[in-house]
């Protein structure tokens, strides 16, 4: 398990990793398997969406923030239950492929780390395993 | 790695694709172990739900997108940010366990490649791997 | 595979399973490897969000039901589609790291079956492996 850190320096923001896993997946020689993006926080994910544009990720947030503001009628005393909500929609882990030794990825794909109560210095784990 | 292809006819539309991922499960000849359904597209997304009554997919797809129209202020100049959006709501990878030789789905439960932005020619992939 | 029972007592209700999950692991002796949790039903899920303040999950449930209420032009006849598409957004299966014998789980996560049309009893699914 290889932990890489993720800091962010917006409250809302996506941070692409495609690269981080990649190159665990590369020093790992595994040929055929799976590799777990885990995000061990909880008011940030893990997703897959479009790398190319960079305005995908801003329309996901903008569209995320709209629907689900910081502040609506929220108990938790903390005042980032919008993220918590956020971080359970778009999920704290990713199950991708391997194949012939390659991270498996549409052709527009990439892997993004999702800050939702930034900034903050983040984690991000990355497990590889080899398929029997 | 099997790749199934999904042909969609309509914008918004779930295909429900668990008698694929059974014929995967039963040719792989695994007994115990999971399968990992993996949509290599940023504008589609896999999920399990139910399967009976045709009527709760439509009710899925007619709240998404009643919450989430096509057009809201995004700047993505391919006008389909919506679809991004719900890819990643629903989420792109699901794993299903395996036991006794069978795909292990609750009475109800199909597993349906979500459509957001079709139609179109479709790919899934289907990864089999054995518990040790 | 290990199957738990949960017993819910309100409509909306997120139970932490976080220490059954935890057992599971123990008693497997896998030291380096994953568990997925799986819920086999369509109108509940698993999710993995803050376990120390229970006003989270109170604010979870009490947006995810201002935004996505049971009645809202829906055709399924048993008046829980609300419930299904809940489901689908939050996820029925997690898989969550195991490093050095232990569940890999940020300070403030714990596991939690989500229920969104109960009370029911409920069943869950955990499966462990270890990593090649």
């Amino acid at each position: 398990m290889t932990t890489i850190t993720v800091p962010t320096r917006e409250r809302s923001q996506m941070v692409e990793i495609t690269d981080e896993v990649r190159r665990v997946v590369a020093e790992s020689g595994i040929t055929h398997g799976q590799v777990v993006v885990y995000v061990p926080h909880t008011t940030a994910a893990v997703t897959i969406n479009e790398a190319y544009d960079p305005d995908v990720a801003r329309d996901l947030l903008y569209k995320l923030t709209k629907e689900i503001p910081q502040s609506d009628g929220y108990h938790h005393a903390e005042g980032n239950s919008d993220a918590h909500l956020k971080a359970s929609l778009f999920g704290s882990n990713q199950t991708i492929l391997i194949d012939h030794g390659s991270l498996v990825l549409g052709r527009w794909q990439g892997i993004f780390f999702c800050e939702f109560d930034g900034p903050r210095q983040r984690n991000c784990f990355i497990a590889v395993t080899s398929f029997a």
